[in-house]
């Protein structure tokens, strides 16, 4: 274990993610601020703004939504917080001080502030904090805080939530006459690490350690907490009694053990991934080794087990959860937007730990495919459900109701678009991460970053046109030449890389952990260029993986790919990729916003007149064109898959 | 249409059947009698019993089970009767006669007799036609009554089933006065044509008549009928008034429109099944051509479009139901037994009707596939859902839980078991059809019928060890010479058949829809031999069943066949059927009871290092062993696969 900090100061100048930050700064957020504001036809009334209005005296009314309504004002927040950096914008920020001031007025006396609590159940505070993600709701506004602070100087927020974090501090911790709880969906606890991070203040660090510890200790609290609630007053929550945790027991908010014993990722993904990276970032401050173990256990086991292609998780519906090893059906999974920017997050923070590519090469598969595929490419609608097949039948499961195949505006439990989008905004922060005197670079976005390495100031500028073409040029920039060594990921999916700096090329036999190390005395100047090779793949599943089998998918660079009704027509199950048919890829720039596009000679099975049949099937030649999985559903409805059956 | 009728008098020599036949009466009757009067260890108890003595005054307690609880005593009932032709049994058949005579005792004054509402809701009756069961026990007990009258000549179960009748016949109607309901389980409609047709009162005809051209009739009774519920005291049911009907609406129950407009299998597989029989057998007795449109029309689409290989039906455990074109889930379906039961009776109703071998083909998969399937080789252990692959990762699925991975002893709701039970003890009576002067045979099952053709007694043996061995003979007894016609299914599974007369053999150029009719004066001791090569065959699914593509299935004559864990380790999806490997078929007398084991030299996918690959994988040579499919899960638990990846 290493302890490594992300770089920041990077600017984006990529043509890929540039458009995509900018359709956040045009679009969605100016739309997550109308759905806020429930001034948005046709779609589900958010009511978040207003219950802030009703908790600070200013409207009247009830609190309207789920419990973890507050947590939608927080991630648009801290969406324009990053948004900011790229596209300063007085109005956006005027609105987001008043809305912070709003926070301000809405919070009590105490420093309580969860609108839900304030309104509904004012006597029943930290009563459900197995279902009722008041803790949950204060983390998102710490990160908001701290990124508000960040971008803007202003501290504000940041004020009102360490008010609120004094008061969290006294209800809970390992003391006497103190709660020995810990929310069931885990958040506040990396929030902590990142208040600490801006503060120094060490008590946050402290709280967020009890939380983290004290999860899964017997009796697990929920248990006591349930028994005590039978003495109050209170609402029966979303969390039914009859099927607790949907049956999947303290797992589901990986409460059933100590979390240092956890060796399997268990239960809601989104709350498995909150929790990995509190346990990566809470290691890299204080140095505990046993925690970083624990989490590379967990990646090992997502990865190798619990992982689509497109870096999607969470295989069942049935608690948008983990199952077990190698169950990854295609059509009826979950696959949350949200978790997989989760599993981006958490790489980011393992880079920061251990810069190996295998982090590295997920962040990147969760960037192109995963996470993106939760939005349009307009920005208007979005997948909180990420199929990675949908069948002609798919309308007519009642039972897969959770698979939406399209788009939608908006959501009663809106957290997916704007996890995505805050993701989107500070896409600079994943790029680099740095030691004293090493630069590592985990993902090729064309940027700009100034940063200090060993004590000099540098610059480094990555141009191209990734992740469509190959060739990667960065230049460094120094006033002075200055000694450091850069790390550049090769990715694992790259069977042939070749790197040279000002025209010399550099051996790539002994790579670190996937990372070609160049130390040297850099000039101003001096240009690096990589090339990886990016020919069409065909991926395959471990054999364990049983609905996947006898197909193939398509994966160019980091961009896995999909056929769709609309270029290739419906029944693609149909289809066959024959084993040596060569794979066409051509960039279209006026296709879906510009992308590579896949094509291949194969053939179609002809319709038989019986369900069932013997003899050899009909062969109809058909050419199957693929495009990238993330732009999926932006042409017309219809049937869609990533893996393709080859022959 | 024509209208034949089923050929009784049929004596089962099969060593196939004859086995299952033995189990039936020795194990699943005596084990069933002890469930229905709770003396089994271990299993949920039944109470059925014991509900009737309450009712008859002759017990104390509550009603205990489902609503339709009383309706294993009639299917055991049923059993019993048939079984007794094949082993006659004094102790069963008084055992049989205490129960009727206690049925007897239960039955209201007014002939009323459901333990449910007798005991839980006895002002209530017919309140709730959509939900529970009373017109459905009734005609199970029916079907009891006319099969007991028809084995032992007893007419006491008649005669209440009569008096009760006269009562439905009160209350149910299109007359103003009387309730215009039907049940929401179909079953009475078939029931009461069986009534007719052993006490030739054609009131029952209409009654049935009425059921089944009421349903779906607008506005839905189910409708008026949960309005007029407000008015009284009812207890609620099953049936969550949140999600009535499973989300399915009226389909489930086949109400959604008026039954001869229907166009499409929907709803409740089960329910589905009992409705096409009974319109079938309407059809039979009133030659309603539009009636028997009716049903080839559901045939079809169930056939072409939502059947299982197996013969297995409803695609999802939501509603236990069909869902649409195609969507043939293997792991997650619901394949209930008694859908599969349900199907072989209305595929015999059909070729009462119309003697085409599509009908047969699909009885005769069903016998040797998915219906045996739901009982282990010793009739001690039930399948209720009978998946076609079982992953490794099934365990884990937590709502797929209605999948069990091994047969279990007994259910709380027993409705399998009993259904497979009656099947079985009379599949005798599926066998042949026969009209005025031919007699058709759908079934190759080892018997002897003795029968009336064009006036003339005539037997005809079977002797064959189907469905292993091609070689089939039958040979007439008839005393004087006899001119009638034979008709030969020659199933669609066979490529290749050779049929000789006395050792001339007879083309086959000329098939009328599938049978191979041979007119002649018959003499005593003439032979037919037909030779049905069964060698194993590919089968390939319709390509937009996508679950199924780059697989096939092994089938050898009408046994549809799968691998086992037990027989080729963990892991099957990992196994690969090259297209050209030659498969060898063999009896082995000692294996499952005696079966054709299949085997074939292929190959198994070696594990690579991560859970995505690019590159050749490795090739490790592998004995694939195949065994009938109804005989799984006999030896070991374990993973399993109908559908093999091929090469």
């Amino acid at each position: 274990m290493h302890i490594a900090r992300s770089t920041k100061c990077v600017a984006v100048q990529d043509t890929f993610w540039k458009k995509y930050k900018k359709i956040v700064a045009e679009e969605v957020i100016p739309y997550q601020w109308k759905a806020l504001n429930d001034v948005l036809p046709d779609t589900e009334p958010s009511h978040a703004i207003e219950n802030f209005k009703i908790a600070a005296g200013e409207s009247t009314g009830e609190h309207y939504g789920t419990v973890f309504q507050d947590s939608d004002v927080a991630k648009w927040l801290e969406t324009v917080a990053y948004s900011l950096r790229d596209f300063p914008d007085i109005k956006l920020e005027q609105n987001a001080d008043e809305v912070i001031a709003l926070l301000g007025r809405a919070q009590a006396e105490d420093g309580y502030l969860n609108t839900y609590y304030l309104l509904k159940e004012p006597n029943n505070r930290w009563t459900n904090l197995r279902d009722n993600h008041e803790l949950y709701c204060a983390g998102h506004f710490i990160e908001a805080a701290v990124a508000y602070y960040e971008t803007t100087g202003k501290s504000e927020l940041l004020q009102i939530m360490e008010r609120y974090v004094a008061l969290i501090d006294e209800v809970f911790g390992p003391e006497e006459g103190k709660l020995h709880g810990y929310d069931g969906h885990e958040e506040i606890e990396l929030a902590l690490v990142k208040l600490y991070e801006v503060t120094d203040n060490r008590k946050y660090l402290r709280l967020a350690q009890y939380f983290i510890d004290q999860r899964g200790q017997r009796p697990v609290y929920f248990e006591e907490e349930k028994e005590k609630r039978k003495q109050i007053n209170t609402a029966p929550t979303w969390n039914d009694e009859e099927n607790v945790n949907f049956g999947l027991g303290f797992e589901y908010q990986q409460a059933h053990q100590p979390v240092r014993e956890q060796q399997e990722a268990v239960g809601h993904a989104v709350r498995a991934m909150y929790l990995n990276i509190a346990m990566a970032d809470l290691a890299a401050k204080t140095g505990d080794v046993n925690l970083f173990e624990t989490c590379e256990t967990l990646w090992d086991d997502v990865t190798a087990h619990k992982m689509y292609i497109t870096a999607g998780i969470g295989s069942s519906v049935n608690g948008e959860a983990f199952t077990c090893n190698h169950d990854l059906p295609n059509d009826s999974m979950y696959c949350e937007t949200c978790a997989s920017v989760g599993l981006a997050f958490w790489a980011n923070r393992m880079l920061r730990l251990d810069p190996n590519r295998k982090y590295a090469d997920v962040l990147e598969r969760a960037l192109y495919n995963g996470t993106l595929s939760g939005m349009d490419l307009d920005g208007k609608r979005f997948f909180y459900v990420n199929p990675l097949e949908v069948n002609p039948f798919q309308g007519a499961r009642k039972d897969q109701e959770h698979v939406k195949t399209e788009r939608q505006k908006w959501f009663f439990c809106a957290c997916c678009p704007p996890n995505l989008a805050r993701m989107i905004a500070s896409v600079e922060d994943l790029i680099y991460t740095q030691t004293e005197n090493t630069i590592y670079t985990h993902l090729y976005i064309a940027s700009q970053v100034q940063t200090t390495l060993n004590g000099q100031e540098i610059g480094i500028t990555q141009t191209h046109e990734y992740p469509w073409d190959s060739r990667i040029n960065l230049t460094i920039q120094t006033e002075e030449p200055a000694e450091f060594t850069i790390a550049l990921r090769i990715p694992d999916w790259c069977k042939q890389a070749v790197l040279s700096v000002n025209g010399e090329v550099i051996s790539l036999e002994d790579l670190d952990k996937g990372y070609a190390k160049h130390r040297r005395v850099w000039n101003d100047g001096d240009i690096i260029s990589l090339i990886l090779s990016m020919p069409v793949e065909r991926v395959r599943s471990h054999p364990l993986v049983s609905m996947n089998q006898g197909q193939i998918a398509l994966q160019r660079g980091p961009v896995v790919y999909c056929i769709e009704e609309c270029d290739n027509g419906g029944g693609l199950a149909a289809l066959r990729l024959p084993r040596n048919a060569s794979l066409e890829d051509q960039f279209i720039p006026d296709l879906l916003g510009g992308i590579v596009r896949i094509q291949s000679e194969g053939y179609r099975i002809g319709e038989p007149q019986s369900l069932y049949y013997t003899g050899e099937p009909e062969h109809v030649p058909h050419t199957i064109t693929a495009i990238p999985y993330y732009a999926w559903c932006n042409r017309q409805k219809g049937e869609m898959r990533v893996w393709i059956y080859e022959d």
